[in-house]
């Protein structure tokens, strides 16, 4: 894991985004927009592929490229509209994961 | 921010999911298409409201807790995603701020 | 295949809107907002099966029923929407075609 | 409105994707996945919009390309997975439209 810390990129978002006069577009409306249209050009990566291809997405070096591209994405456009919220992504995370482990108890289970 | 990490966050995810024994169920495929479900769900709440609703929707404490909560869902995915391509998502996003920052020269613009 | 005609059920959805004041709700971007939201939730039922499981998903009278639901769900906001935009669903799916046939020649291809 | 029918396209789906050899790639799973991606890009058009430009966007020749290649493509896919799971589309949204006459009374309402 790298020593880049989440809120040194989510202030280089904004900065990148005032420079270019984004504001006006970048409602919490229009990012979760942007923020899922992203996330389904991920998934696009693995719509045609069997479960066992997808596992191996990563030894194609196109599709590989592509996944940490809109990887970045997702992540960039989840910062700007947590931003805009003033949701802290990762205080969010560790409360659902505690919800998490009270709703499901341990053992083997169907994800939901 | 939280002083929360988030390789912390990423390997409580995993053991999460260790424990219910979802290994097979979580294939890069089916992780994406979690995501982008997620993300569709956090898009949901805003679907009907105008801009200046949605630049208020953390006033109205149901929104609120909606947000926090599809926020936090899109992060797991996002993070059991990267994990399982072997994908750093802060390193991926800073190298994407750069390619942007090439791309897209400073000065008024339409995003895309 | 029923008998049922697409203009109807097109009339209907728009008496349906107007009768429950629908109007300012319904522009196109809140209607794409809508379709695509549905169209995960479609692709929500399916997002844990194995290939096997999905091409027996009709033989679960619940799941049978999502599809259902979630596939009229589709229709109902891709015809409002095409509606609002002046699109006949039909023609502009013939004209694809068309175009298709000439992109891809027949013969064994992976899908894009 | 078109004289075109709903079944004859559905049956050109079929012959295109067969001459193809895409049998095994069209499983419902992968054919839900497909029409959530082509929902996206369909709401991507819109996603930077205002309300007043979205019900606009017609207007602008290469959009209103865009628009009408996206709801061919949504319809598309929606056609293929409903023949896949022997959904008559126009039947389950007629069905729909039942259900929410009797959810919904008439009279003003914010949509869900």
């Amino acid at each position: 894991m790298s020593d880049l810390d989440i809120a040194t990129l989510q202030r280089r978002l904004i900065d990148f985004a005032e420079a270019r006069e984004w504001g006006p577009y970048h409602t919490p409306k229009n990012l979760a927009m942007a923020l899922s249209v992203e996330a389904s050009e991920l998934a696009e990566i693995f719509q045609w592929l069997t479960p066992e291809e997808s596992a191996d997405v990563m030894s194609d070096p196109d599709k590989a490229f592509r996944v940490r591209d809109e990887v970045a994405d997702v992540m960039a456009y989840l910062l700007q509209l947590a931003g805009a919220c003033g949701v802290d992504v990762l205080q969010a995370l560790a409360e659902k994961i505690e919800r998490n482990e009270m709703r499901f108890p341990p053992g083997p289970a169907k994800p939901r």
